[in-house]
């Protein structure tokens, strides 16, 4: 479906190189576009500009934010843990919970082979260095990464190189999800719940 | 989930305001942004300003394009016929059939009191001018508006209003599409496939 227009085929082509949007749907979205007022378009583009401009990436915990001034410095959070995540919305989700307090490490992906990512595309020696050179102020590393076989292999990696250091590893729990049946879970799932069950005590 | 960084929640706030992207799709989008190359964003973002700045209407037949130089001055199209369409896409759509070689006439929505859209909110006065100035040029009016209760209703209003001028007035068929079931196909389809039935010969 290609147009006359080559203002509109631009704007299809630009939209489209977005992740999950193909062609049709960059289509509607370019029409939506025309339909509406000129300030949607113009808030949309400023935004975007602005955004690429303007967001800065915090040298420790490799957060993005408005400025180099990142939350990792507050003075609030627990200087002894530190939660490794895959990416940054990762960071929003678990402050979210209500349920950590520490440090974050963002490590920007996770490795995989399959798409050419190794350690090295990684922020892991950055996350190791900080590790060492918090002179053992740091007693836990929390691995917070996808439960896929990329993220438990960038787990082993990075639990493989702390080894020898004075941290402690762990990773969050894999079990059945809050809410689920045990029947429509899978059995790796179930597996692993029941490998990793806890103490339950009546007080 | 929202970011501490004012510049991405605007980004995201400025995505959600398009068609089928609400926040969570947003974010995933804004992210990928950050993480690609500046050119990402800034072809958007520039394809934008220019779409919504340069895609100029063609004030007879309504059909965006890069120049008020329409394709509907092009001599080689049939000037006897002229199809009625509810948007630009459809004009394309019915191009690429390959079974279409007359005007187009974009109405820019059909008549539907429930989104408060009404018959002067629509091109369907430039219609109505455009057949009675052709001098009886044009011969038929083919209506290829959606088969719902919207499009029907606007075919109706047309074809009410074209009465008594000298002009046929014609409705793309409504029947079993083509590599279709008839097991699958609902019963009003195929009452109207019934109904709308065609000669049938044997060359």
């Amino acid at each position: 479906m290609e147009f006359d227009s080559k203002l509109i085929n631009d704007a299809v082509a630009s939209f489209s190189k977005l992740p999950s949007i193909g062609k049709k749907t960059a289509l509607r979205l370019v029409l939506h576009i025309l339909k509406q007022e000129n300030s949607l378009a113009e808030d949309l583009a400023s935004s975007l500009v602005k955004l690429k401009e303007g967001v800065k990436y915090c040298t420790t915990c490799h957060m993005a934010g408005d400025s180099e001034d990142c939350f990792c410095k507050s003075s609030y959070l627990d200087p002894s843990i530190i939660c490794v995540v895959e990416d940054i919305q990762d960071v929003i989700a678990i402050k979210n919970t209500g349920h950590y307090s520490g440090f974050f490490h963002v490590l920007g992906g996770i490795i995989s082979p399959i798409n050419g990512i190794g350690p090295d595309d990684l922020k892991i020696s950055s996350l190791l260095r900080r590790v060492k050179e918090s002179g053992s102020e740091i007693k836990e590393v929390i691995m917070a990464l996808p439960a896929t076989m990329e993220g438990d292999t960038t787990t082993f990696y990075i639990a493989k190189k702390l080894q020898g250091v004075d941290v402690k590893v762990s990773s969050i729990a894999r079990g059945v999800p809050v809410g689920s049946e045990l029947e429509y879970t899978d059995e790796i799932t179930l597996g692993r719940s029941i490998m990793n069950r806890v103490n339950y005590s009546v007080q």
